[in-house]
């Protein structure tokens, strides 16, 4: 094995792919719901990988984890319950109770295994698990938003791409409980894929989700492990404006600041075109 | 061959590739400077790679091209003379006389061939060689600066990566030499990789010009086809201040808009953290 170059390769859609050197595999299983691969490659690190699509990299993560998280959260003047739909590795939580107002922060993932091995490979990704206001709830994401009706602030869909186990977190049925679950003044985001190859579905998430809630804004961020490196997040809101954050709350980001924050939503005309409809 | 997929894969770095389906090789050849090919992608069009580099595409190139030239000439108030060092393949100059004030934009490109072929295959991105403002010269773009003092008002330093006939255009001794070459009131931009994996090359390229010029800045622009998507240009400014664009003078762009220059500049600290050094 000494002079033999492993290369993880993923196929983002059928005519686009990345490729990582690894160094080995640490662990490979087929869950219940997909397949689950951790990976150590020599640029990112340790690398999470579900039904072949990477999910999250320890160098990397920090970009998708921060934006998902504290652009919603500080839209909101006073988040207190937070409910994250998927997210099972843990970042995203992680994020969520850095925000000192946050009471309670619900974890609905489908996988436990997802969790299971993120605590075991992932442990500065899945930091938050032992908070005491996190609660984990291994369940279907759509019934429990479905069964928890105005009881939260502020929703983040931290969902695998729109294939297998995910593919109901990207219909309108969804976006309205996610409405209902919402108190009078909640906000949600989802992660929507990219505007460069992805522009069908965004121009239908977006639409589905304008339908839905009074506002509805697109914002952007560079993931270099997702496809293109141009990611969006979809945001609905009944009160409160994306447009005007609240002062930053948290401390020690990589990525997320107040100017990160207005700037992710000034968006390209190109982009402007895929959510025009 | 009717049932073979094709893949062109380019190495990024050791580490890291990207591969792209493709449906035909257009043209292949050694030029004097470096290997030319042109393939058909199913992603992205046609594509350009030099040295087993991509150097663009035609669905993705108007974000390079808009943002290398539209940020540096939206910042001069009244650009006249402007030099492109590389950019053979014309996309940069094709957005350069967009501009109402531009009487005269030479190329100062080392490889003839690759101006031949981009003519050839990319009629879109060449489109601005037959204007009568372009000058074109073959030649080296070092030598053409150190040999023109105080002729530009604006500089664009369109190179391929810092390996073979490119080195030079990273050197501090060149960003003396494109100094000289400006006007009093002049400025430049230089494409400058990626903050996720050129940390090095950034922080030591914004330290030089940061000694050379009395302002610099660094700015972000979404590119898809290079390595983690996230790619960075270094202005450097003798009298103007990107952060206050002048009013959009150009119509039909893409990706450029006041909105997005001004938001390109808004870097995430782990950037900042790159060029504080």
């Amino acid at each position: 094995m000494a002079n033999m170059e492993l290369w993880f390769t993923e196929l983002q859609n059928e005519n686009l792919s990345i490729g990582l050197r690894i160094r080995r595999t640490l662990h490979s299983e087929q869950t219940p719901y997909q397949g689950l691969d951790v990976v150590e490659t020599v640029q990112y690190g340790r690398m999470l990988v579900l039904d072949g699509c990477i999910m999250t990299t320890e160098q990397d993560e920090f970009v998708y984890h921060e934006m998902m998280a504290h652009v919603p959260l500080h839209t909101h003047p006073n988040p207190k319950r937070v409910l994250v739909v998927g997210g099972g590795d843990g970042g995203v939580i992680r994020e969520v109770i850095k925000h000192p107002s946050v009471e309670k922060a619900v974890l609905a993932e489908i996988d436990g295994r997802v969790i299971e091995i993120a605590k075991e490979y992932f442990p500065g990704i899945a930091a938050g698990f032992g908070d005491p206001r996190v609660e984990i709830q291994v369940t279907d994401g759509i019934r429990y938003v479905q069964e928890h009706p105005g009881e939260f602030d502020v929703i983040l869909v931290d969902s695998t791409d729109p294939v297998g186990p995910a593919v109901g977190l990207f219909a309108k049925e969804f976006y309205q409980a996610v409405y209902r679950a919402l108190k009078e003044d909640g906000l949600f985001a989802a992660q929507t894929e990219s505007p460069f190859v992805n522009q069908d579905l965004i121009a239908r998430v977006f639409a589905d989700v304008r339908d839905v809630f009074p506002q509805t804004h697109l914002y952007l961020a560079y993931v270099p492990t997702y496809p293109t490196g141009m990611w969006s997040f979809t945001l609905g809101s009944k009160r409160y404006n994306p447009l005007e954050p609240q002062p930053c709350r948290v401390r020690g980001t990589k990525y997320y600041t107040t100017e990160v924050h207005r700037a992710a939503f000034v968006l390209p005309p190109f982009v402007q075109e895929v959510i025009a409809g």
